[in-house]
């Protein structure tokens, strides 16, 4: 089920839009019965914060809909003219008032019939959240104190998950490097410093019925380009 | 300079939108004066390929503006109903006829004036390609020959860069294994198998006015879920 509504007028001129075959792209686009704007349409990114500091993670409880209540990090739409690190670092201000510095992108999740694309990014949480309208309370948990059952979303889920297997390989890598043994770096991102109620195997919570792919990525630091809508790419 | 352009008339309805506060959202929104939706405006995602058989990228020039005769690699913008993978693959069928298999994200690369992120994929070209109406001309280039000088987008020279360096993360990784010599994988990724008009190191070339920001990533497979636009998280 797709949950995007269709635009039945043009954005310049408020005429009706008619679904009409475009010749240049091959396909049927929207376009404008009175200027003949073509009408695209494209997912947009949510950008999101896995804000920790040591080795716990901050997480909020939903104030709104959907999923008012349950637990979640801070993500949110992005804006025009930020980057997506920017826009990581302004949701999370937004949502649990705390400062992070970015630490790389985790991962990226594609929900296709939500036509929505997530880049969720580890952050190193410079400051103490500040509870505001947005969440109904606010909480750290170390990787195996996670509240699986009470997640807002089956992609928190996912990218909390990835988060965890990052942390196992810290731990892996550096205890192959630190071979002369000593307290292993997983006795402090692992310790339960809180009473747990969770258990470091997820449970599974509402899959939705959209499909959600996801993928790894490889390297670092920086843009390609493209043909279409060439106003945007001059 | 930003080069969207703002909504005039509401998609729902046709009247005039206008900015408003919205309180709910403690900032200034694009709201129609006739029904009281809010429009909200999102960056585009462009998904592309660098596809590479035998240690070589295809690379195609542009057969449209903007920078038509230069050099790039597919990519386009996202559709609807897709996932970024799916996009990126899309795109390489549409621009260079090029059948590939993802392998994984090269990196992510935010264009804030443009109002786009482009996320870029390795990937292995299965087939051949074949020449369409996006492309004037196509070629394999090893590392060593990129056409720095004629690259379509400086974005594009910052993919093939992250590109290159991802290569020479191989050849190191690959060395420090094989430590008992024989021939290094780089003879092959940096062979030269046609005669080269360019060298190693990328020269500069048109930098756009926009700031362009980019990220390094970690993990792998997944979502989250955020505020705001109710209606697309359900």
């Amino acid at each position: 089920m797709a949950v995007f509504s269709e635009p039945a007028h043009c954005a310049t001129c408020g005429s009706n839009l008619s679904n009409q075959f475009v010749v240049d792209e091959d396909r049927e686009r929207l376009v404008c019965d009175g200027c003949g704007r073509i009408h695209y349409m494209n997912p947009s990114i949510v950008a999101g914060t896995i804000p920790v500091a040591d080795g716990r993670v901050w997480l909020l409880r939903r104030a709104i809909e959907p999923r008012k209540g349950a637990w979640t990090f801070p993500a949110g739409y992005m804006e025009m003219g930020e980057s997506v690190e920017e826009a990581a670092i302004r949701e999370t201000r937004e949502e649990i008032g705390l400062e992070v510095k970015i630490e790389s992108l985790l991962n990226v999740y594609s929900r296709p019939t939500m036509s929505t694309v997530h880049l969720i990014y580890t952050a190193e949480a410079l400051t103490a959240p500040v509870l505001g309208r947005e969440a109904l309370e606010f909480a750290s948990f170390s990787a195996r104190e996670i509240p699986w059952d009470g997640l807002a979303f089956w992609t928190t889920q996912m990218a909390l998950r990835d988060w965890i297997a990052s942390l196992k390989r810290i731990v892996e890598t550096k205890g192959a490097v630190e071979t002369s043994g000593g307290t292993p770096l997983g006795s402090a991102d692992y310790s339960s410093r809180r009473s747990s109620r969770s258990s470091m195997h997820p449970s599974p919570i509402a899959k939705p019925s959209s499909r959600t792919t996801c993928c790894s990525s490889l390297s670092s630091s920086s843009v390609a380009l493209t043909s279409r809508r060439p106003s945007s790419l001059a």
